[in-house]
């Protein structure tokens, strides 16, 4: 990625130099419509990198969970945020963050992108994925179960 | 500072239980007009703070610099960041990439405050200051000399 000083937004929400991609690369259908720019990367395994993160209009990311924290700040649009046994509704600006080993979804609302920067250690766990058993047991708890998508 | 999973923005670029700190704690003459919000904390010293800053119309931030790489964000306003010997002029989402021992400051215009986001290590050296031979070898590169405050 770019070493450059400065990286200016070129249009809303896309920086000079900085490709977007697929959010991951293992083409799963475990998420829906969602892009991935990585806007820093310190080079350091023991540093961390800031991501962007836009889910289109009624889109989601993956239902999982993993050891390192996520960061999170919105930056545009609206949407929700399933973290752990808990729903939270998003707006600009607000804050999310993911404890160690906490189930956690984000999907945008219908009318438009939810964009959000996501913190994380540059050396971290792979996320995995629930189980029938673990998916079953989110599905059964009537707060969070209409949520889930998998 | 808390460690909620959801914490919401409560009126623009301020957030529930997140205070708004002093810029740093010596109180020096060194900067102006700028408020800190730490706005996460991983908890682990070798992990990494996101951290909320704003400067009021027409401050600046200390010239310094030190190891630790700064990734910043700008969310709103307008200013100039001196990296190095280049300054940039700064919009909302711009993105600045501070290196290792590159002098810096921020300053933001006259107008409206100049508010932007800054992804640090935990466990960072200490910013140092100019001498006064530094300073004044800043401040006779004609591309420069003109910006720094100090």
């Amino acid at each position: 990625m770019s070493q450059k000083t400065h990286i200016a937004q070129t249009e809303p929400f896309r920086w000079e130099d900085v490709p977007v991609l697929a959010y991951k690369e293992d083409g799963g259908t475990h998420f829906r419509s969602i892009t991935r720019q990585v806007l820093f990367d310190d080079g350091d395994a023991a540093g961390s990198q800031l991501r962007y993160f836009e889910i289109a209009p009624g889109g989601h990311s993956t239902l999982e969970r993993h050891d390192h924290i996520h960061s999170v700040m919105v930056l545009r649009g609206c949407g929700q945020a399933l973290v752990g046994r808990e729903i939270h509704a998003l707006q600009a600006n607000d804050l999310v963050r993911v404890p160690p080993q906490t189930w956690h979804q984000f999907r945008a609302t219908a009318g438009e992108p939810l964009g959000f920067l996501c913190v994380v250690r540059t050396e971290r766990d792979k996320p995995r994925l629930p189980t029938v058993a673990e998916l079953a047991e989110l599905r059964a708890d009537g707060r969070i179960g209409p949520f889930v998508r998998a």
